[in-house]
């Protein structure tokens, strides 16, 4: 894989402001060697992405909403877009899949279209949280909103393995996300992940990631570990609040910039400056969330992407597949025995 | 109580800043007519509080750190500053308690000091987090890392009785913190209070509070909401989360502003504006949060308050005192049939 570049399938519907916006997203990404399957409609992608190369344009007329059930439209609907271009990862023709519509259907086309890695019976959702300096790995955001220990301790691990595989990090910081620093906080859940990852990561032998121990809300922000791991419940609504307060504080600031002439002039100064702090900290700059612990990666952008960040999802997608981040994984829990099967089988598997 | 202003017994340690810092607080508060009994070091108060009237000083040198494990600190140090200022409203020689020091202990000791509301069992810590136009009460943010579904929705009722009596709204509108907004979202703790707070809130006749039903992350600072319900783990991860948001973007704003000349000046001539925000967004103009469900208020400020901030937890407590939340909040939990012993008794009672 390492002698070209990868193939992804792309979702051709999702992208809110358009197809145009799709078009030109996907032509950055193919100006760096990417190739492209987009599945969407020909009439509709045909003159928009024209002779490009190498893109194929496989016609698609059906989507799945934001507002239809995944589970069941994914099930029901093998002509939808986002599951044709699952099966064409699955069937080898794509080496990895991007989404920019629905979240939910993303993640259901992707859990059952996708082969799991070997002892993975929860697939995560990672959000990648662009601050100044550093990106962090946030995950679960929305796969799971129950887990048992075992589960955060895999998701400390597939995060570790993509941060590896895909950002080049030699040791990643692995931090669980909990109420206090202090050993032993939090719930019963949170307190055996922290013995179990504590456990695992004594071993001198292990050197796959460091992991700092209890890390609280304020550290997310922060940057101050490189994958932070919590039960999807808690990574969803954090996720979503802290994007929230810094639109809140944005908006203030720019209500403040309003509030007089003299302000105005200032703001109209600090333009240059702030707008390079906004490319810093906007999702668009990270591609996505990803979902991990399947053998193929998926990447979901946000709908509201523009065109970098389309192509940003694709190149996420792409380096994602280059990178082997599944085999790492795979390795990572082997290593750990984490590639067991659970004892306790529920009617869930 | 409406024809004189409450009496306020005040933890005289936990003031990061100092002895002058909470002098001058504690002199603010009393200039709007409270009466404060303070539990501190006489040596170090006297000269700082003087003849100021009415304030009592009550020699204490002990105190509680932020160190400590709470729960047995407090049990074990009948004399310290905590335990002895929530003894002094339990003997009814104060209307409610204000702390500055360790969150822990301050929750420990009241919760052990203060009797619980009827059919409470697990009192909550209710942040007032401060948004431009609104302050959105946010609850549990740390008392209760697992809950029942019937504790959220008493912490429901908690805020809403809270909101009413002392920020004199009518009829708060209530949010349960979830995934998503549609109905049934989310674990089944949530998915059960939920459907219990759309039956106690669908009858006619009742006009408490208004519920609106899942809110998502980022409705917590985009303020959509009065009072937002969740768990304490999650509660206390947001808050976090989102404080650390808003130093983040701050600090990127100063950072950008220190980029360039031109952007340097922006910086100065925004400055007035922007401190208008700060104050707007900053916790000292709360007062800190307050512990819910006990026969009498409990507040506990940030220890990094500033005077100001030490006399809004005074003026907090003060407010909430004569404002006879817990009473209303008897009458709420009572209309709604929560004020019944659970029938499920844990070891936990």
């Amino acid at each position: 894989m390492a002698d070209r570049r990868a193939t992804v399938a792309v979702d051709g519907f999702g992208v809110e402001h358009g197809f145009d916006v799709l078009a030109s997203g996907i032509g950055e990404a193919v100006g760096d060697g990417i190739a492209v399957r987009v599945f969407g409609p020909s009439a509709e992608l045909e003159p928009r992405i024209g002779d490009l190369d190498p893109v194929e344009i496989v016609d698609s007329v059906e989507s799945i909403g934001n507002d239809e059930e995944p589970v069941g439209a994914v099930r029901s609907r093998p002509e939808a877009s986002i599951v044709r271009a699952v099966a064409d990862v699955a069937a080898g023709d794509s080496d990895s899949v991007v989404s920019l519509g629905s979240t939910g259907a993303a993640m259901a086309a992707a859990t059952f279209g996708l082969k799991r890695i070997r002892g993975v019976k929860r697939p995560a959702l990672a959000a990648q949280v662009p601050l100044p300096g550093r990106t962090v790995l946030f995950l679960d955001v929305g796969a799971n909103v129950e887990v048992r220990a075992r589960h955060l301790v895999q998701f400390a691990c597939l995060g570790a393995a993509f941060m590896s595989a895909v950002n080049g990090l030699e040791r990643p910081q692995v931090g669980l996300l909990n109420v206090g620093e202090e050993k032993g906080k939090g719930r019963p859940v949170d307190r055996e992940a922290e013995a179990s990852l504590l456990e695992i990561t004594a071993d001198p032998g292990f050197g796959a990631f460091e992991f700092l121990g209890n890390v609280e809300g304020r550290d997310v922000p922060a940057g101050i570990a490189d994958v932070i791991v919590t039960d999807g419940f808690t990574g969803n609504v954090v996720l979503k609040a802290m994007e929230g307060a810094v639109a809140t504080v944005t908006g203030a600031m720019k209500e403040a910039a309003r509030s007089n002439p003299a302000s105005a002039v200032g703001g109209l100064l600090l333009r240059p400056a702030l707008s390079g702090m906004r490319r810093d900290l906007h999702p668009d700059t990270t591609g996505g969330a990803i979902l991990l612990g399947l053998r193929k990666s998926a990447v979901i952008g946000h709908g509201s992407s523009g065109a970098e960040g389309v192509a940003n999802a694709i190149r996420l997608a792409a380096r994602s597949a280059e990178g082997d981040a599944p085999d790492r994984t795979s390795a990572l829990l082997a290593s750990t025995g984490l590639d067991r099967r659970e004892k306790d089988q529920t009617t869930e598997e």
